[in-house]
């Protein structure tokens, strides 16, 4: 199994696509790359629940438990951890690493809105840690994620530390677009930075470990399928470049 | 809500298009389709799962309890039925049709392989019709699907006619292209015929009712998903018009 830690000190920045159900993770591993992660968005969308509202805990657990079948590492996203209560995360993070989840990111943004106070949420990293010192904590900093007023760049690297201090990782800043900003905290962290995957933002050059697409490979996806739905009826054809039935047949078990 | 039966007689073919999860289901009614159908690969593959298999039972019937909350007709691929058994199949139509389900399809093809005797499907199609005779009952003939030596079409009618004496409220043969063999069977059937898209097909003007698109979106959708991570990862950027987060985010209640 490839050692999910290794993947963050490559010379290039680990690129990971997120998975939404069991098959798009086999087609992502059968397109090359060396580990993959999950959306939450995907997830709650695709079981009609609300993102970001500590929702999807059973939906969560059993992609991850389809996922880890796979050959190669799977980090999950677990929102807020599901509970503000630092045993209970580290529950579920200790049944999560039972069956071979490499890594899980866990967000300072909460379920009833608003950012946790940093030194809650550094306990919840820490109880993980202490439970599960095995598993890759990306702590995810929601301070420039869906916010028009992001910030001091100084408040993001204080939260990142505690963090760190209590174990994480790797840190996560979703949302985070500005190249002098991503080099400034990648130069000031003393663990990998992960950054969202923006169009137009060249990553390279700027210290940055993992670049996640997060849910943009679901959100591509629907989009392709209510476009085709809609050629189709106008009187298009499909393109004939469509996987055929047997195609996906064969990612299944 | 819309009349599930009456769409199977306008004047044009009733164009259905095949979700797969709940997300990918609001998107196609908000993209004006008047109803939709599930499509047991998808379902299958986003649990990793095998299709046709009898192995979906739980997931399909989630599936169809999330879809039914959305504002229009949905019916439920429910492969042969999750059982040999009739009393067992109509409890599974009944379970479906009470919360809102507005139709099922049925197929002839059985889990262990091959096709089932047309006596013993015509029962299946009756349990349910006696149990729910409200629901919109497709029965599925997959003489045509998936095999390269088809029969003739006379066993395909013969099939057809005692599914239909036995309830069958519309026909469905996925695999049939032929054009003459299409209208053919149209006209022979007291009830409505259903096909599978297929591209090149011009399925206007040859008496087909309802055209299902089966697990193409799903297929297409994967493709895009594969498509667009391997891009990203060989530099390219991703197309501007994939919708954003709050684009999803608006189909979950």
């Amino acid at each position: 199994m490839t050692d999910f830690f290794a993947l963050h000190h490559a010379e290039t920045p680990l690129l990971l696509p997120n998975a939404w159900d069991f098959t798009s993770g086999a087609a992502l591993f059968d397109a090359g790359f060396p580990a993959i992660g999950t959306t939450s968005l995907g997830v709650a969308a695709a079981h009609g629940l609300p993102d970001g509202r500590g929702r999807t805990r059973t939906e969560t657990v059993a992609l991850a438990r389809s996922l880890t079948r796979l050959p190669g590492p799977v980090t999950v996203d677990i929102e807020a951890g599901f509970s503000e209560d630092p045993g209970e995360v580290a529950d579920l993070a200790a049944e999560l690493a039972s069956f071979g989840t490499a890594g899980i990111n866990l967000e300072d943004s909460r379920p009833t809105g608003g950012l946790a106070e940093p030194d809650d949420h550094a306990a919840l990293v820490s109880a993980v840690k202490t439970r599960v010192p095995g598993l890759f904590v990306n702590a995810r900093i929601d301070a420039h994620w869906q916010t028009e007023h992001p910030p001091p760049l100084t408040r993001v690297l204080d939260r990142a530390r505690r963090y760190v201090a209590a174990g994480a990782d790797g840190i996560f800043v979703p949302g985070l677009n500005d190249s002098a900003d991503i080099a400034a905290l990648a130069g000031g962290l003393p663990v990998p930075l992960n950054i969202l995957y923006a169009r137009g933002l060249d990553y390279r050059d700027l210290g940055v470990a993992r670049v996640s697409l997060g849910s943009l490979l679901y959100r591509a996806a629907l989009h392709t399928a209510t476009t085709l739905a809609r050629s189709i009826r106008d009187g298009g054809a499909a393109p004939d470049d469509i996987p055929g039935y047997r195609d996906i047949e064969r990612f299944i078990p």
